[in-house]
C-alpha cells in the first residue's frame, strides 16, 4: 500500500486553515498537519477591536474551531505553540520548535502551505519596549490590551488607518481619553479627502481627540510603564496605554530564508493557483503577494477574505481540484461610530498611477426619501476612465447602506460596466431604503455629464 | 419668427413630470403644458402609505414641486383638476376639461405626452361603493383614508402585496386592528413560499391578522358605512374600514379611445425610445408597456422608478437628444416591520416560464459576522441557468442589509454574471456588516454545486 500523501499547514488561522480543511475535504486520504506559532488557531482577527471594546466579551467568542475540533470533526492535525523554524526544500522537510519545552522534530511533507500571515510593524524609536505599548495583531495581544484596560485611563493610538480607528472607536466607546496621532495629512488617506474630514469630526463629536501631520518621535515611560507620547512637533501627551498600529508587513522570514521568490513588500510571489517558486509550496493569505484585477498587476493587500479564498484555492489545488484566484480589487469597509466607509477598485491616485485616464466625481444625497425620516447623507465617489467612463474605483462614506452600495459597484466593476450603464440599472425603490433616485444613479448621471464633455 | 414648438404633457407626476422637466432643459424654446386631473402634481405616492401611518405627518411633504414651482422655476404651465377628454391626432389637439367649472378648451401639440399612469382595480363587488371603503392611489386618496382613520377602530386590507402589505404594516402601528384578505395561498405570491411564511409571521407577531386563499365577496354596510366583509369562505370579518389593493391596471381608456396601439394588460406600447405608434405622441410611466431586460419580451411592471426614468427618456428625445431606455429587471423592495424583502429580475417560475432551463437555490446567514452583535438572517434566493450557471433572478428577505445585496444582484443580471463570477467577488468585509463569506459568496457557492452537479 501506498504511504499517504502529507500536507503540512504553517499557520492556523484564515489561509491555513482554509487550505487544510478544503485540501482534507477533496483527498480523505490526505494527512495534514498545521502548526501555529501562538496559542490560538481559527480566530476572526478582524473581531479583535470589539473584543477590547468589550462588544465580544470573551475571546473563545471570535474560535471559530478550536485544535481539538480540528482534530475530531475534520481529521486535521493541530500543534499550536509550534514555530517552524526551516524549510528543507531537498529533503522536503521542515524544522518544528515547541515553543513550550523548546523541543525540535522534523516532519516531512508533499505538499507544503505557508499561510505565515503578516507581522504588526512596530517603528524603530525609543520607547516601543515600554510597558503598556502594545501592538493588536493576534488574540494574545487583544488579551494584553485588555487587561491594561482596566488600570487604563488615557490611550494613545499610533495610526489613522483601519486598524487605528477601529480601536481608537472602541476604547472611546469604554471611557477612555483617546489621542490619535496620523503622520499623513488625512485619515484613511487613500480616500478623498472630504472623506478623512468626516471621519476627523465623528471622532471628535465622540470625544476622541486627533492629530493629523504628527509623527511619534519618542515614547517616555516611568518605571519601565509607558507615561507619555512626544510627537515631532514637541507635543507631549500624556498616556498610559499606547497602540501601534502603522501597519503590517507580509511575516515572510521563513520563506526567504527557503529562497522562495518575493515581491512587493517581501510578500511570497504565487500564481494563480497559490503555488509559490517551488511547485511543491503553496501560499496564501497576507504573506503573500495578490494580483489587482484592473491594473494585472502584483498587488498587497492583506485582508481576511482574501486570506480565506486565497487559502481555500490553495486547498482546492492541493486536494485535486484545479482552482484559480481571480485577484482582488482591494475591497476595504470599516465602521468609526456611525459612520460606514467603504472602498473598492482605485482610487484617482491610484488609478492615474497606473496608468489611466480617469477622472472621479462625488455627490452626495440622503439614502432614503427626502419625505421619509431617518435619512442620512450618503457621499459617493465615482473613479472613471474619462473617455470611456469605464468604472475603475467608487468610494462611499455614509450609513451602514454605504456598504451595499460599494459592493454594487463590487460587482459592477469586476464586470467592465461603464457609467452610462451604471445609470441604466434598475435599482431597487421604496421610501424606506432608498430615494427614487438612489444615490447611485445620481452619480453615474454626474460622471455621465463628465464623460459627455470630453466625447 | 418661427412659433415655438407646443409640448403637451397629460399627468403630473413621476413620468410626465420627468418628461416636462427634460424637454425643458434641453429646449428652452419649448413651451411645455401639462394637465393634471387631480389637484396635486409632482407627489411621491410610493409615500402614501406612510402618510396613512403619520410617519409622513403633513402630505404637502411628498410633493417635490408644486405648480406654481413648476412655473416660476421652469417655466412650465401646469393645470391641476383638468382632465384631457380626447386626442385628435390628425389636427394634434387635445381637448381639456376644467373639472372645476366643466368648461372645454382646445390646445394644439406638436409632440403629445402621455404619462396617464394606473389606476386601481376594485373588484365588482356588492357593497364597493359604500363610505369607509378606499383605495389608495393618489393624494386625494391618502387624505380620505387619514380622515376615516380618526374614528375606525377595524380595518380589513383586501390584497396581499407591495400596497397592501405596506398599508396593514402602518394601519397596526397607528393602532388599528387588522385583518389582511389574499386570494391566493401566499402572499407576494410571485417569490418562493418561506418568503411568505416569514412575512405572514411578521404581521401576525405584530398583532395583525391575515387570512390566504380567502376571496372578498361581498362588503356589508349599515347605513350607507362599510362594517363587515364577507368571504368565500363564509367569514364574516367585522370593519370600519376597507382598503382595497387587489393590483392596478393601466389607465388607457385616453389612449384606446385615440386608437394608439395597446399591449399587455391594455398598456400603451412604445419603442425604446418612449415613442407611441403615432410618431408625435410619447409615453413613459405605468400606463406603459415595458421590455424586460432579461427575455426581452413585453412585461408590466408599475413603478415609481421605471416611471421617472421613462419619462426622462420621452423627455430628451422631444427635448432634441436621442435617449433610450434599456429595459427593466422589475426590482422591487419593500419593508414589512423589521422585515425587507427584495427581488429583481426572474423568479423561478417566470424563467421557466419564459423559456430557462432554471433552477433555483436558496440559502440563509447572518448579515454580520458571528460573533458581532446584531446580525439578523439573511434569506436569499439565486434563480440560475442549469448548465451555464448565468444567474437570471435573486429574491431576499431580512434586514435593511438585503435590499443592498439584491442591488448586487441587479448588477450582475444586468451584465450577465454566471454564479462562478459571483463566488470570485472581492466583497467588502468588517464584522459589523458582514461576515467574512458574506451571504452572496455563500448562495453563489451553494448554486455552484448544483451547476457542477450538471456538468
Amino acid at each position: 500500500m501506498d504511504t499517504p500523501r502529507k500536507l503540512i499547514v504553517i499557520g492556523g488561522t484564515a489561509a491555513g486553515l482554509s487550505a487544510a480543511s478544503k485540501a482534507k475535504r477533496l483527498n480523505r486520504t490526505l494527512e495534514v498537519t498545521v502548526f501555529e506559532r501562538s496559542g490560538y488557531i481559527s480566530y476572526g482577527a478582524c473581531g479583535l477591536p470589539y473584543f477590547l471594546g468589550g462588544i465580544i466579551e470573551d475571546h473563545t467568542s471570535l474560535i471559530a474551531v478550536t485544535a481539538e475540533e480540528m482534530t475530531m470533526k475534520r481529521g486535521i492535525t493541530v500543534h499550536t505553540h509550534t514555530e517552524i523554524t526551516s524549510i528543507d526544500r531537498t529533503t522536503k522537510a521542515v524544522t518544528a520548535k515547541n515553543l513550550t519545552n523548546g523541543k525540535e522534530s522534523k516532519y516531512y511533507y508533499d505538499d507544503l502551505m505557508i499561510a505565515t500571515g503578516a507581522e504588526a510593524i512596530i517603528p524603530p524609536i525609543k520607547g516601543a519596549d515600554l510597558k503598556n505599548v502594545h501592538v493588536l495583531r493576534n488574540i494574545e495581544d487583544g488579551i494584553a490590551i485588555r487587561n491594561a484596560l482596566k488600570a487604563a485611563k488615557k490611550a494613545c493610538i499610533i495610526g489613522g488607518g483601519v486598524i487605528g480607528l477601529e480601536v481608537a472607536e472602541q476604547l472611546i466607546e469604554t471611557g477612555l481619553t483617546v489621542t490619535l496621532i496620523e503622520a499623513m495629512s488625512s485619515l484613511l488617506p487613500t480616500l478623498p479627502l472630504p472623506y478623512s474630514t468626516k471621519i476627523y469630526e465623528e471622532i471628535q463629536n465622540h470625544g476622541g481627540d486627533v492629530y493629523l501631520d504628527t509623527r511619534l518621535e519618542e515614547l517616555l515611560g516611568v518605571e519601565g510603564r509607558v507615561h507619555a507620547v512626544k510627537t515631532n512637533n514637541g507635543d507631549l501627551i500624556e498616556c498610559d496605554l499606547v497602540i501601534i498600529a502603522v501597519g503590517v508587513r507580509p511575516a515572510t522570514n521563513l520563506a526567504r530564508k527557503s529562497g522562495l521568490e518575493l515581491g512587493i513588500k517581501g510578500s511570497i510571489v504565487v500564481d494563480e493557483f497559490q503555488r509559490t517558486s517551488d511547485p511543491s509550496i503553496w501560499a496564501a493569505g497576507d504573506c503573500t503577494q495578490m494580483k489587482h484585477l484592473l491594473t494585472g498587476k502584483p498587488y498587497y493587500a492583506p485582508l481576511g477574505t482574501t486570506a480565506n479564498k486565497g487559502g481555500r484555492v490553495a486547498g482546492s489545488n492541493i486536494g485535486g481540484e484545479a482552482s484559480k484566484f481571480p485577484g482582488v480589487l482591494g475591497s476595504l469597509v470599516t465602521k468609526i461610530f456611525n459612520l460606514y466607509v467603504a472602498t473598492t477598485g482605485l482610487s484617482l491616485t491610484e488609478a492615474i498611477a497606473a496608468g489611466f485616464n480617469a477622472v472621479e466625481r462625488s455627490i452626495i444625497k440622503d439614502d432614503k426619501a427626502s419625505y421619509y425620516p431617518g435619512g442620512k447623507p450618503t457621499y459617493l465617489t465615482l473613479v472613471f476612465e474619462k473617455h470611456s467612463g469605464r468604472i475603475l474605483g467608487a468610494q462611499g462614506i455614509g450609513p451602514e447602506s454605504v456598504s451595499g452600495r460599494i459592493n454594487l459597484l463590487v460587482s459592477a466593476i469586476t464586470m467592465g460596466m461603464n457609467v452610462f450603464q451604471l445609470n441604466d440599472l434598475d435599482l431597487l425603490y421604496t421610501p424606506s431604503v432608498a430615494p427614487v433616485y438612489d444615490p447611485i444613479l445620481i452619480a453615474a448621471a454626474q460622471a455621465i455629464k463628465q464623460v459627455e464633455d470630453v466625447q
